[in-house]
């Protein structure tokens, strides 16, 4: 990395974790350590990731921040939480002293940071994005060690991101946060049959931002604090187990169970927080009805901070499913394929809706445009051929792939670096 | 009461209640013992009511029984327990032996029973029912004793209806449900700026009802357990403190946690049960917007097993909030005015469907006509003068009156037996 040359530069994409037993809810809102620990699965980032690259340069004047290409504030408290943390390991891993070769710490950087899907529908873009950031920080200065716990302050649940699989973030027990880390449960080769859909009900913000619904949580809501003590400790062991033993009828059940006792939660904070929709609903009671009809569990929902639905089903399931969902929401159910893992619908009327927040999302420069490529919005041929309308870049098969998905990735290739030699956003240059 | 000249006779009327501190789950479901005791407000017979005539006669060769004109199953296993324990304690109270002055007990009885308000709407109607079920049969065998215990055996809220005002039904300890019984906390008379409204969401049936709702709950959530255990106890008692200083701002805000614990619980329910719809949670977030611009707690929502809110608010809020209401839910907000002590709307859409639900569940003969005379069902009118526009039977004045109502009361009125000297339904006959 010769600084003569232009920045020194990382490039590393980071995946989406979607919980199966919910976070929400600090112990320590600096620190974010939470109240009870959780188990996510990370998604493949063939179809959902976060690219970030991070650049050092003694020529920067000053630390900048491009989200989806366009300049955010470089000051917010948790990224400055990152990048300290960060810093900090890597001053202590050279010693204390100033290693010559080794990139500046004094150094301004520069940050670019892209998702390939919509940060405002509700698919913990945060996660992905600081998991990323720190992966890319790590790169750039050298670090090797495991660091969910930096990924941690920037937002709870990117510690979960930092590992592909299964992945547990354990709550810990010091008050400096030192154990509360993310472990990974099992690899995501581990589970090849495992399919997740996401079912996009709406792409509107929440009424309430995770940070503040989750401490308003804490401080009224007497069944919150028992979940937290009494009932989690049990249910993480049980759902480490159903994974182990691919037990999907036991792991479909807890993640349906702890979903809906997570939204309870939220209906137990006063004033009360409602994440769920009538048509969140709807979907919960299709979920019920198609198993019940198949006489065990075939599917199972979990819904995070928002009325979108998420999907679990076994490989042999998923055609099926996706049918009835289409049948069941007429007259355009589907229209989101994301490719081989994950198949994002958006809900009869939601389509629309869906695609003008894919728009916004993403600047004409940036890749929106790959997102709402070819889509006849509100016309009739949704309802038929709306699986394959509009494809996530790269990836036209319908036909969800075989497993969960890794963590962050290295790009080892320059030309996909976010920032050019310039140290600016290359799509905005 | 001479068997000679015709049946012996006893006619009662008996209000419905709304908790406050809610009831979900019996501990023993053929006695109907709950998991935690309750708390709730009687509302005033001027508005809703239950009337029953019992009639018992040596020439009656069957049991028989009549709801709103129409005959029914007397063979109800609730029914037949509630008629088992008021014999049960006629002959204890007759010592044994046959008095030939009192009713014989072997007689055969006829039982015909009225609500004023729509069954199907979740308004407490089986509480009102059986309260008064048990109100009649009691003075037709000149029974004098507090019934409540007898009155659970119909329905568990029922009990709560034997009172007037401010009633506890308190949990009990014994195994035979002896100590389950209804205690008045505080008479009607008590908080005379107390004010009741019903906000008519729907006329729909429940998805689920309440008896088995409930006994799922007991069996699959987690969070019905602990609250039972561990928080009702103290919000028992803080909500009694409440009503005895008639401090509004605590009873209001104690009111609404309790009703979204309830349906949290119901919530983490496996499957999970949901009575609060879309339109349910905009009546939520307006009464807490309401709250916030006063800055003080004005008004107070509460829900039972179905989408309908009852607000409760001081008297010199009523008019101010009434109108708050109508404008947020434009075109035709409001549409039924109960009379001086509880406001029935019907929001937006669902004026027509309700109409329709009270016209179904007043066969002509019976009182139904009364609700939806002179109501312009889909008309424009109904945005303007709604309040107005469909009074309950009786009571035009906009305007709620002072206070809770009283318990079951005897109609001592012959000409209002709702059985003929026949021993069959008058409207009937």
């Amino acid at each position: 990395m010769a600084a003569e040359r232009g920045p020194a530069m990382a490039t590393c994409t980071a995946p989406v974790n979607i919980a199966v037993i919910k976070y929400w809810g600090k112990r320590d809102t600096d620190l974010i350590l939470p109240i009870n620990s959780s188990l996510s699965v990370t998604l493949h980032q063939d179809q959902l990731k976060t690219t970030t690259t991070a650049a050092a340069s003694r020529d920067f004047t000053e630390d900048r921040l491009w989200l989806n290409g366009k300049e955010a504030d470089v000051g917010h408290p948790r990224v400055q939480a990152c990048l300290r943390e960060v810093r900090r390991l890597a001053r202590k891993r050279r010693g204390g002293g100033e290693d010559a070769a080794a990139l500046s710490l004094s150094y301004k950087i520069h940050i670019a940071s892209e998702n390939n899907f919509p940060t405002a529908a509700g698919l913990a873009s945060s996660a992905a994005g600081y998991a990323c950031l720190v992966s890319a920080l790590a790169r750039l200065y050298g670090l090797e060690e495991e660091l969910s716990e930096v990924a941690r302050r920037g937002s709870g649940s990117a510690c979960r991101s930092m590992f592909g699989g299964f992945v547990q973030w354990q709550r810990g027990e010091r008050p400096d946060g030192t154990d509360s880390l993310a472990l990974q449960v099992a690899p995501e080769t581990h589970w090849p049959e495992l399919r997740v859909l996401v079912l996009v009900v709406s792409g509107e913000k929440k009424p309430v931002g995770s940070t503040v619904g989750m401490q308003t949580s804490v401080e009224t809501s007497p069944l919150l604090k028992h979940r937290a003590e009494s009932v989690v400790p049990e249910r993480l062991a049980q759902m480490m187990r159903h994974i182990q033993e691919r037990d999907f009828e036991g792991f479909g059940q807890l993640a349906m169970r702890d979903s809906n006792q997570f939204h309870a939660t939220c209906l137990d904070t006063f004033p009360p927080i409602f994440y769920l929709t009538d048509l969140s609903r709807q979907i919960i009671a299709l979920a019920h009805r198609y198993n019940a009809h198949h006489g065990h569990t075939k599917v199972a929902y979990t819904f995070d901070a928002g009325p979108n639905a998420v999907i679990f089903a076994l490989a042999d399931t998923v055609a099926e499913f996706v049918e009835v969902v289409r049948r069941s929401f007429p007259p355009a159910a589907t229209a989101f394929d994301a490719g081989p893992n994950a198949v994002i619908f958006a809900l009869a009327d939601t389509v629309a809706e869906f695609v003008e927040v894919v728009r916004r999302s993403f600047p004409p420069a940036a890749n929106g445009d790959q997102f709402v490529r070819g889509l006849p919005v509100g016309s009739a041929a949704l309802a038929g051929g709306a699986l394959q309308a509009v494809g996530f870049p790269g990836v036209p098969d319908p036909c969800p792939a075989p497993q969960p998905g890794p963590g962050p990735q290295l790009v080892d290739d320059p030309s996909q670096h976010l920032l050019g030699a310039d140290g600016l956003p290359r799509s905005r240059a």
